[in-house]
Order: C-alpha cells, then structure tokens, then sequence
C-alpha cells in the first residue's frame, strides 16, 4: 500500500523550468468495464500524444474502467501496486512521458476503494495520489441522475498541494470537487500554475455546467486548467458528456475534443496545446487577483488538526485504559474511539487527551477542538453508516446520567425508523453502559477492527 | 442603576504619581445585622486612619452588614444608588480620603444581588464596581464550614482592568477569589501596582490558607497587597478569622490587624502602611519575573467574546422569528435564547446567527464559539437552577429528530431525581415541540423575562 | 450621512416571501457626465419594467454617470442624502418598485468617496447600502485598459449580509467582486437565494469573462444571478460591454439585453424574467452542494474583529496617554494610531491595550492580534498613501533602539525612490523619537484629521 | 542520548493505586564539586530512607554536584547515560526504590546543558526527565544574589504531563518554576496528585519566599508538595537555605528538614511523610476549586505548536530551495531557518510553507502562526546569543527593500553598542544580501550547524 502524500510534500526540490513552454494533451474515450480494452485504448492515446511533442497526458477519471453495478465496481477495482497501475507506469517510462490517470478506482483495502487521481513521471514513478475528497451525492430525477458515489467509494481527507510537472505546479481535483471554488484557490494560493479536474461529467450538467466552470476557474484562479473527460455510453444506463479542453488562464479555450453525441455513442480523441508560462506571468502581473483578495475581510484556509495515533499507548479515560487500537482519530486536545458497546451500529465517543470531568472544566481551546473533531467525526459516521442525521450528545454531569467522570460526547449515526420512536435512542443511550440491555459487549478485536477502517477516512 | 463597567475602562487618563510613596490603613471590625452601628465603625475608623495620613482606606467584604439568614440577606441589600452606599459616598468625600468598600450587598434587582467591592475616589464618586466572580461554594463538614454563596449571591461575569488611585494602578479581588492565581496573574499582566482581597474568612480555612496564600501572591506578582478581613462573632452562627494585612511585594508584611480570638469575640481596628513605589519598581526590575514568563510554552488570557444584544431586532432561527427580547446572549457567531416550551426549567437553546443547517455546514470557527457559547451558557442556567448537571443535545438532522432546520443545541439543567429515569429526559425532549406534552407553550412575556434575568450573568 | 449598516442587519424581521415567483427587471443604458439625462434614462426605464409587473429593477455600477477625468468624478459625486438619490427614492415610492442601484457616487466627506450599492424599497427607502471591497487596480496595456480606482474611490470594509426583498435574500456585489468567488460563497452562506452584480465592464474582460463568472456564480452557489452591465461608449475614453442578464440557479440565462457593438455606440435596454423560487428549492435539493461542502477540509469565513473606538478617551501607551481621537482601529487587544512624528506620510503605530514591554511578554493570542491587525493596518496605508510596499518594524527592546517602553510595531508605507537608499528608512526611525531632525512634531488636531480619514477604511 | 518524553506520554498505562497511602522521603544536604562524596551522601540517604519504608526518595536540585565555577560546571557534567546516571539508577533497582533526581546536570551536548528532573523507578529505569523552564537570571546586588542560569543552561521546552509513580501522578518543576503559578495549575490539570520542586534556593529568598510559596501551591492546587532543598555552603560563593518539606493538599507541613543556621555550615538529612490519598480525595471534594475556575472568564492552556522537520526535504522560498537540515524549527504554517549572510550573529529568518509575496496574501490563521512563530524565535536567539533585544523586520514589498518575493521576517539579536548607531543595523540589513558587504556568505555546514544548535531549543 502506498504511503499517503502528506500535504507539504510539494516543498521538496522546487526549481521552476527554464523553458517558457511545453506541449500537452488532453485525451478522452469511452471506457468501459473491459480493463484490457481501456488500456489498449490509454496506449494508443499516449503514443499518438508523444508524436505531439506532449510531455505530458491528460486521462479522465475512471479511465481504468466503468463498471456496470456495485459488484462489477469492487471486482475490477485494484491496489495501486496491482498490474494494471504497473502497467500505466511502465508506459510512461517507456514512453517517456508523464501521465495524469485521472480517476483510478483504488482498492486500499478489502472495504476501501478510493477515487484517486494518480502522477506518473516520465520514469515511471508515482509522483501523487490525490483523492478525491467530494462524492457525487446527486438524485436530479427529471434529468435522469441518480447517483450516490458515497456508496461505493470512500473520499479523501486532504487537498494535495501542487506537484512539480514539467508544465510547472499542477494542482489536482476530479469532476465533482469543480464545483467547489474553495478548493481551487486554495490550491491556487499553495503555488498550482495548472489546475486539472478529469472527470466523467453527465450528459445534462455537461451540457450547462462543464464548460462555464472550467472557465470559471481558469479566469479566477489566472491558472491553465486541463480537463479530460470520459465521453460516450458506457454501458446501457451511463453516458458521459466528453469536450475535454485545455483553457488557458485568460479563460479562453486552447484545444478541446468533441461534445457528446448520439450520432457517434462511442469514441476516442485527444487535444494538443503548448502551455506558456510567459501568458501566465503576464496575466497575473497585469491583474493581480492574488493580491486583491480581502484576506482582512474573509478567511480562506486548509485545515489540519490531526495529531498521529500511537497504537502502542493507551489512552486515559478517567480511570480506566483506551487502548490506542481501538482509537481512530486524534488532535491536538482529543481522542476519537470505538465503542464497547453501541446504541445503534457507528455508536462512537470522542473525549479529552487531558482527564477533565465536565464540559466547564475544559478552557476555551479544549472545547473548541473536542466539538471541532466531534463535527468530524460525526461527518465520517454518517457516511461509513449510510446515515444522514446523527444524535450528538453530552452527559454533562452525574445527574445528566455521566458514569465515567470524563467529559465525553456520544455520536451516534442515525437511520430513518432505526428506533420506533426517535427518543428510545436516548433511552438506550442513558441505560446502555449501566446495565444488559440487549446491545452485547463488544470484543476488543471488534473495536479494534473498526477503528483501523475508520482511520481511512481521517489519515 | 450603575451601568457596569468596561474591562478598558483602565486605559483612560492614565498617569503615574509624582510622589514615591502613599499611606494606607487596612479595618477588620466584626460586622452584625445592625447597618447602622456597622456604619458608625466604619465611620470612626475612616476618621482614624485619616489622622494618621491614610490616603485610602480599605474595608473587608461584607462591611455593609452580616446577615444571619437568607431573607436578612436579601431584606437588607441596597442598590448602589440605594442610601448606604451614598452615605459611603458622603463619607469619602467629607474625609476626603478614597475608600474600598470591599464586599458590598449590591440589590441590582428583584432576583439579584452581587457582592460587589466598590472603589469610591476622594471626591465621594464611585471609580469602579467589581462583581465577585467565585462564588464560595464549599462544605467540609469536619470544620463546621457549609456554605453555598451561590444561593443567594449572582457571579459576576468579568474581571475588571485595574484601577487608578493614589496607590497605583488597584486590581481588585474578593475573599474567594485569592485562590485561584490565574485571576491575580492577569490583574498583574493588566499593570495592577497593588492587588485587594477584601474577606471573610472562616475560621478554619483563616488559621491555615490565610497568610499563606496573600504572601504568596504578593510574591509571585510582586505587587503589594491589601487585605481588610472580617473578625470575630457576627451572630450565632459565623466567626470571621480576621488578621487584616499589608503585605509588600517582596511577601513581607508591613502591617497587620489581630487574628481571632475567643477571648474577644469582637472587635475593631486598623493597621497603617506605606506603600512604596521605589521599591515596587526595584524588585521589578531585579527579579524580571514577568518577563520570564513562559509565553511560549503556556498562554494565561482574560476571554471575552460577548457581543451586544439588540433588543429591537428579531433573531433568524430557520424560518422563523426569534425577538431580540428572549435574546440572552450573543457571541461572534451564535445567540443563545430562552425556550417557548422547556422539557425541564431552564431548558434554553444557543443557534449560530448564520442560518445553517446542520453542524457539518458550519465553519470551524462558527462550531467552535457555538460550543463555547454553549458551555458558558450551561454554567450560568445550572447556577440559576441550582443544578449540578446539564444535558447537552443536538438533534443534528431529521432522523436524529431535528424539527427547525437550523442548526441549534439544547441545553438541559439538571437536577437529582428530575426524572423517574434518566432517559426520560430524552423522551420528553424528542417530543416536546411536536405535540401537547404536558410543558406548557410560554408567553413571550415570561421567555422575556427569563431571558432578561439571564442576561445578568453575562453582561 | 447615513449610519453604516451592520454585517447583522439582515437578521431582522426575516420571513420567507408567501408568493413562489417574482418577475424582476435588469436595465443597461449608456451612462454619460449628464446627470439629469442618466436620471430620465433610469426613469423611463423603471416605467417600463413596472409595466412588464416588475417588482425590483436593476441599474448598473455607475447609473448615476460616467465622468470624463478625475476632477468631474469628485464635482459630479453627491452624498447618499442628495438630491440625486433622493430622486431614486421618490421613483421608488412612486413606482411602488424595489431599486437597485447598483453602483453609486457615495460623496462620505471631502476626501471620501465609495462605490455604493444602494436597495432601495417600495416606500422608498434605503434598505442597504454595500460599498465595493475589491478596486479595479488593472492595468493590461495590450488590451487598452489602465484603471486604478483606489485613486478614485475608498474601498468598503464589510461583506453585507443579504437583504430581504420580494425576491427572496439578495446578496451584493459590484463588478469586480464577481472575480473572487469567496465574497459570493459567503453571501450564500449568509442566506442569499439571489447574488447581484451590477457592472461596467471593459469591452476587453467582458467578451471573455464576463458571461462565464456570472453563470459559475450561479451554478457553484445555486443562486438567481442579476446583472445590470453598463453599455456602449460613455466618452472619448470608455467603453462598456453591456449583456445584462438573469440567470437561473443551474446557470441559464433567463433573459439578456445586447452585447456591446460598434454599430451602436449608445442604448439602453432592460429585459423581464421571472425568479421561481420552486426551481431554487429543488435544485438546493437534488444537487446539495452546500452539505457536500468539506468544511473539514477547509475553511471559509467572515472577519470582523474591529471593536468600537471611544473618543473621549486616552489609550495608554507605557506612561503616555494616546488621545482617543487619534486612535483609528481597535481590536480585541490592539490599537492603532497616528503618529506625533512621521519618518514617511502615513508612518503610523500600532500597540497592545494591555501595557507589555517586549512581544515576549503577550500571549499568543494578544501577538496573533497584534499582527493581523499590522497586516489590516498597513494595507489601508498603502491605499491612502499610494504605496505598494511596507516597511513594519519592531523595535523590541532597548539595545534595538525601543525608546517607549510598550510594545508597538511601526508601519511605514514605502513608494519607490522615497529614500535615496532603502536602508535610509531605518535611519531616520531610529533617530526619529529621538532628537530634531527634520520630521516636525505635527499637532494633535492633524494627527487626529488623519485618524478621522483612515477610520473610514475600518469602521 | 535520550529520546525526548512527548507530553502526552501519561496517558499510557493509566491506572490509579489500590491501596490508599504511601510512604515519602525528602532529603538535603550539602551538596558540593565533589561528585564521588555527593553520590556516597545519597546512597546512604537512600538507605536510611528505605528503612523508613519508604517507597519514593526526593533529591534537590544540583543534587549531583554544585561547580564553583563556569569550567567545573562544564566539566562535571554529564550525559543522561553517563556513569553518573547508571549508578543512580542501579541504586533504585538494588534499593527496590523510586528516586527523583531533582536536578541532574545533563550534557546533552557539546553546548547543551539542561538542569533535568529525572524520575528513576524501582526497577532502575528512567522514567521522566523534565528539563527546567524558567532560568534563573537574577541580580539583588543589596542581597548579593548574581545568577545568570541562562548562561550555563539551555531551557527546557515543555512542561511535562505527571508522571505515574506510586505516590500517584507526579508533576515535574524545577526552583525557580515554583514562582510560576502557571506551570503548577497547568500540571494539577493534567491530573497530577503530588506536585514537586526540588530546589536550591539561596538563603535571602529563602528565608521569605521558600515555605510561603510551597504551601500557596498545595492550597491553591489541592495537592501533596514535595520539595527536597540543597542546604548550606556548598562553596566561598554559594549558600542554600534548605528547609526540605512535605505539605498536604490542605497547606499543613507533615514532615521537614532544618532551615540553614550558621552554626551548622554543611549538613545532611531527611524527612518522611504519609502521602494519603483519602485526605487527597476529601479536600477536593469538600472545595471543588477546579470546578470553580471561571474558565469562560480567563484561559490557561498549554501551547504546542511544532511540527516535524524533515532534515531529507527542502522547503521552498521564493524559487529557492532552503535544506531541511539549516531549517531549526517548523509551525502549522512556517518554518525558520539560519541565514546564508548574516548582519548580526543570530540573524535568522522566518517564512510562510506557503509561497505569498506579501504580508497582505496572507490568512489570518497564517499571519497569526507566522509572528507566533516570530517571537518563539527571537526569544530563543537572545537566549544563544545573550541579548536582551532583537529587532524584528518585514521589508514587506520591493520598494521596502524585499528581495526575495515570499513573505519573510527578520530577526536579528541585538546588543548594547552593536552598532555605532542603533539605525547602522538597519543599513546593513538593507544591503546585507545585494551585494558584499562585509558580511561573508556562510557555507551549509555553518549553517547546518547553527540549525541543529538551536532546535534543541524547540524540540
């Protein structure tokens, strides 16, 4: 498995290039769930690229394949040491060239698999893997859309900082996190030249959406953007919009294939186009956005609070012992740990590094950070449950039905109709750590295992 | 009704004394239920220390009277408008002497009495009102100590920026307060020259904490300090330690009334000192103590982050209206009001002023003052209630039974036995803005009220 | 002159609108330096679209003219009490129709002049009143565009929170504001269902940008956009792009007026659409951007950290008393002030409330503060003096030349070529508190005129 | 050399003791440059101890030797795992014994030599070393007190959470931190049962301060104190007050060695004590002091801001790469690092990880970090260079004579007479990295070394 790229790993052996410019391609086709035949395709698009003078090649997201149903989906999906990320990696040694696959679906382990957008340099290796951190949670059933990404994939917890590419700082994004600004003036401002989003954008937001966004974040973030997206009718239920572009950071389009058609349901194309970094320099210098925001009027920042785990400590818990397996998140004031006996299925507690007894004994930062992480943790329960609501709650004292004599919060994930009504949760929860109340007492192993699956979803 | 007073109300008109030094006179008397003898002691012993050159003259907590039971307490309190104090006023004016009234049973309303220490300068106006922020809670039954000020005292809700007098710059504490350094270690790094703990001191503590800890903080600030005590018998049930004392910020005492004694069980006197600024200034500077200060490693700091309420407007709570009226407190990012139908008394809610619904759409910042908002509100409703113990709740989303689509927390004080079983309390709060539940719906009237009674405590 | 309006004023008498649609009206004319002819322009225009049952018209950026050079901007430019928009707001009332009007000649005092965007309502009175926070200092020789309105006009020092019109929550901006897609993100936070951004953009940005950022805005925030553009030739010297528009929240034009063209130097236009508010809800529903958002991950945010000045009182600086008239920023632990002796026009201070000899001696929430309001500060000083460098200094301690023994860092504007050396700037600060030597003691009368201008920019 | 014990390092294997009391020695004596004697002097204080039943042995500070000079002192000194150690450790395993080493002169290096407070079980391992925070830089000339620590000893950077023993949770001061009552609250709150402070106070300070300050810090914590002291004329120069104690949470003295007497020049003794744990529990039962803070009011929090340096990584400055092994220390957002010319000895500079030109490109999260950052640094470099000023400087834009675009501060450390004139420093800062000025460009060894210097400061 691969480490994960921390986020300052973009500070290492910077140098800009010397040259002012330096060719592109962006490609797009119609993948489906035969791997052999995407591949074959991806070689062809690259040789044909290089004959370009490309240095570097743009694919979209799922262009290792897509899948027909949720089985098909896990079938295919592969580690990124498995053969087929191997076999993008000996193509960019061999042709020398470096290669954005643009949404590779990353099998990290037996229940994880992540939208994950891959750097190859042109020797071959993995420069990045950024993954993809907003899910596509979309029903628009006028217009034929039903998907919910979150079912199948697990998103990421970090924006990547900008790579070091042959054309300069290369900031990564896929499809859906294009309708976020906030992601890509961030990356913006960590340095990024180019901003990609491969994607596999419907037919209907294609149509509207696609091409005013990509331009929108060229203009705003005076960055080329490149943007390589899956076109045609994949299977019998999902078609893809396609009109991959370059744009430069004027806003104006460089290259682009072709807009979805029914004429032609399948199809494979790519586009060329010289990046000029001297357009770049020149634009920004002539409008200079970046030192135009009103940084003392609002506040845009990345945020990290997460400390590392130490599996071999136990963590405090008035007087008793947390063993740090079985805790899955930790910052600079807090704990997050499975339970030992849950509520209803993701019951989880997130209490205080330092032993305090009530909400009132904490100063001001601990209590900022226990409810910060206490959002984040909620956030992630829902998801990995398939919940939309959750049930947040303190027992604040030993009248308020505290046992432990710690300053803890209960999340507890909540389904429509999990409790006949919705106040037998609370019922449940006062008497579940008292007395046998039909929830069983969980084996370590049970809470250790939970915790290692949820860590994916923070570290 | 005095309008109270601003933290920076020190920063006006500032400037240091020309002389180098200043007599002072620290009075312990033995305070009864008779305000009129009590007026008389103070009365002779302000014209005592005027004839030894007293420029200042500093009375204990309580100076006004010392009741013997509750609705004494409460029959004998004064506004500060109210005779007494005008007559201290008269006093200070005719002797021309400034004088701290260091425990004064301020009536600020039906339900609300401070113990306030009041400076009142030569000219007989009052420089500052500072309302107790520790509340003398305590009972150790093998000492015969069983008190609970919190009954019948409301807390003050800041420390107050010291004050200018003769002496220097004056930070003022009460009795209780010399416990906790954080409160005189502030008052230092806000510039105090001189730290006051005017007290009643019980016996037992008196014998054993007294000394020891005025030393000590006149030490470890290196300001001087001032502390005028209760003595002796006041009725039936309560003896005061007395030993009122000056000390020197080299933790030495310069002057010091008698300690109790049995053999007289009451008493008055005073004690006489100079307060010398040159030496203030020499151990400053040859013990840097404030400048070795660790500020990188810990950080000690005054919080405030109340905003003002307005009374006029009506508050956004989803789609709904909230009048400003039942508004009781309001930070950066959130306001806290009182409820229309409470599952138990002081059931309140806190929501942040940007309608948002869930606690996933809220910013760091924003989830950080909502919680912070919400503990201080949970301190103050548990004093008001008299409980021990809150519940605090989010129904984050529907199927967690969240009605009002803006994000928002229940506060619940708490209270032994207020509920057959623990969890009923959840019961009742689930279903208490869906139907007739037995808590009736308020008036506006009454949930304005109430939110004016609040409001006390925080502003 | 009109009280500023707070960034909560939108929090009052909120209630959502009965009606589910709204027909609104967007004009674009050629604005000249003839103001009674842009008046008849305006009216007749609103004439018009209230025939069309228009409930609000929008006007562009500059509606009430266009000036030839600098002296007729300041000549032409009248206070919001005036008469000019005294006559907005009897064609309001008159009408019986909401205004926008988007861009107006706010004269504040002699030297102050916004870019205000001013709601007017049915009654005909000012409902809102947003001051442009992002100047259009741009200067693209290629493209024949050279402005720098920060010469002309003061920038606004607050995001407004939306204001409730027949057409739901609308969110201001003006023109250059689209470019930075922050300010639109926290209006739809804020609650907007509609963002407006009247304009004047070049022929050269509005060929490429202008249609794309509007439609993005709508699209990423799911918002109604309008946009009144100014069109045509308005002198020798500009020339607008004109296409006003309505955009619906999935990024159609709902109705537009023409773009610019040579054939037809002037016009003026307006075109009719109708806001669904049934389309708004279902679109925020089916495609939940705003719970899709990673507040996790990153942080977007108002600032508002400036606290009220009182002027009748001294601030202390170390033994000095710094007269509250001279103050012109005060945050939670810092104030700035103009300076008694100046190295450079515009050389001011900035120092902690609390009295602190050394930056060690702060906690680190007092530094933070300290800084970030450096930062606030010397951007405004850069503004008003015309510089576009900085030089802040600390002199912090006495072998490194700290005469006053409080904490304060020294912000000097810089403008090339002010020193026949750079490094002759620290020369004349370090000797500057010191002895004669050239910079003149300035009275307090100018120190407190310069603190009354620089307030504008904060407050 | 010993790995540095993270903060967190309590919380593993938590669990309270069984049986309710337990036995304590506290020893003094008089300590002298004869390490051999000094060792023989514990070892039979050990023994003596362990008749007494004893399960824990309190040593003061110095306790393996006081030097009579600045060459003694570096030559006595020994590493953590030096013969020294070893034979206090084989002495806890033969004796079956906790000892607490109150004050070991630990080499950490050539440079560095920290006053450590070294926790050895009965096992003979170590289990805590805390190094001394606050130095004692003191000069009384009336009471003929001369001491500079900072000049023998480098700072500890970290108060260190208690540590299991089994007279319960122990927390680590050091003498002089005894004046702070910060550090003794902060360790109460991390949980500690016992607080300690072995010590050598000298006989003036002893004499008022020593018992006072002791019993203030039971009292006001609720804890045991167990302060072990050196006594007497350790050499022509040097006299200790003595006065070894044991105090109970209430403030009462259970057990106490002799106070210095002339009489009695040199001398060696102990005292014991029943640490129990009952009265521990009843006390803070009876007076919830922690639960009386007023933490809604003031903030005391512990700071831990530092991040890992990776030395294999360079980080990026403009388009420069700065090697990780010159970089001394890195924030959430910053990172320092030593200068390639230096104008002063301790020149260093402070950068942004995210590449911004200016000051006014930054977040607020960032300008906060980056002058925290700021003053940790210019504290540290006074303490290397020994001065008592710095001057911190953004030369914030080119015509402020920036160079390098990417937002940087300099520190420089200054001392009396420096320069000629105070300003020549500025000259020099000016022109320091434009052309050769005297000042020579240092190879990346020098500054390599430099770097791995001071992050013994930070880390």
């Amino acid at each position: 498995m691969l480490r994960r790229t921390s986020s300052l790993r973009i500070y290492l052996n910077y140098s800009r290039m010397s040259s002012s410019s330096c060719i592109v391609s962006v490609c797009q086709f119609t993948a489906t769930n035969d791997k052999t035949k995407n591949t074959k395709v991806i070689q062809n698009l690259v040789q044909e690229s290089v004959k370009k003078q490309a240095k570097m090649v743009f694919f979209p997201e799922a262009c290792d394949f897509i899948s027909r149903d949720k089985t098909e989906f896990k079938n295919l999906s592969e580690p990124i040491t498995g053969p087929l990320m191997t076999s993008y990696q000996d193509l960019a040694k061999t042709s020398q060239v470096w290669l954005s696959i643009g949404g590779f679906h990353e099998k990290y382990d037996q229940d994880t698999i992540y939208n994950s957008h891959v750097i190859i340099n042109d020797k071959g290796n993995i420069e990045a893997v950024y993954r993809k951190i907003h899910l596509f949670d979309v029903s628009i059933p006028e217009q034929n859309i039903n998907l919910k990404e979150s079912e199948l994939n697990t998103a990421g917890s970090q924006i990547l900082a900008p790579v070091q590419t042959p054309i300069g700082l290369l900031g990564l994004s896929i499809c859906y996190d294009l309708r976020f600004p906030e992601q890509s003036t961030i990356l913006r401002k960590l340095g990024a030249d180019v901003l990609t989003y491969p994607s596999a954008f419907t037919s209907a937001t294609g149509k509207v959406h696609w091409e005013t966004l990509l331009k929108a974040r060229a203009i705003e973030n005076q960055c080329f953007v490149i943007a390589a997206a899956q076109y045609g009718q994949h299977n019998e239920k999902r078609i893809s919009y396609g009109h991959s572009m370059i744009v430069d950071p004027w806003g104006q389009i460089l290259a682009e294939c072709p807009k979805y058609s029914t004429e032609k349901p399948s199809d494979e194309s790519f586009a060329v186009a010289t990046i000029d970094f001297d357009q770049l320099k020149r634009i920004r210098m002539e409008m200079p956005i970046m030192s135009h925001r009103r940084n003392d009027i609002y506040s845009l920042n990345l945020i990290d609070s997460k400390r590392e785990i130490d599996n071999e400590k136990n963590y405090r818990f008035a007087d008793k012992s947390i063993p740090g397996n079985t805790v899955f998140y930790v910052s600079k004031y807090c704990f997050a740990f499975t339970n030992i006996r849950c509520v209803v299925p993701g019951h989880v507690l997130i209490s205080t590094l330092r032993p305090a007894n009530r909400l009132q004994d904490l100063s001001e930062e601990e209590t900022a950070d226990l409810f910060q992480t206490t959002v984040k943790v909620s956030r992630v329960m829902e998801s990995v449950q398939g919940a939309e609501s959750s049930t947040v709650c303190v027992q604040d004292g030993k009248f308020a039905g505290q046992t432990v004599p710690h300053v803890h919060v209960h999340v507890l994930p909540r389904i429509q109709g999990d409790f006949a009504n919705n106040d037998d949760v609370y019922m449940h929860l006062a008497s579940h750590d008292k007395k046998e109340n039909g929830n069983p007492i969980r084996s370590r192993e049970e809470q250790s295992e939970e915790a290692a699956l949820l860590r994916k979803y923070f570290y």
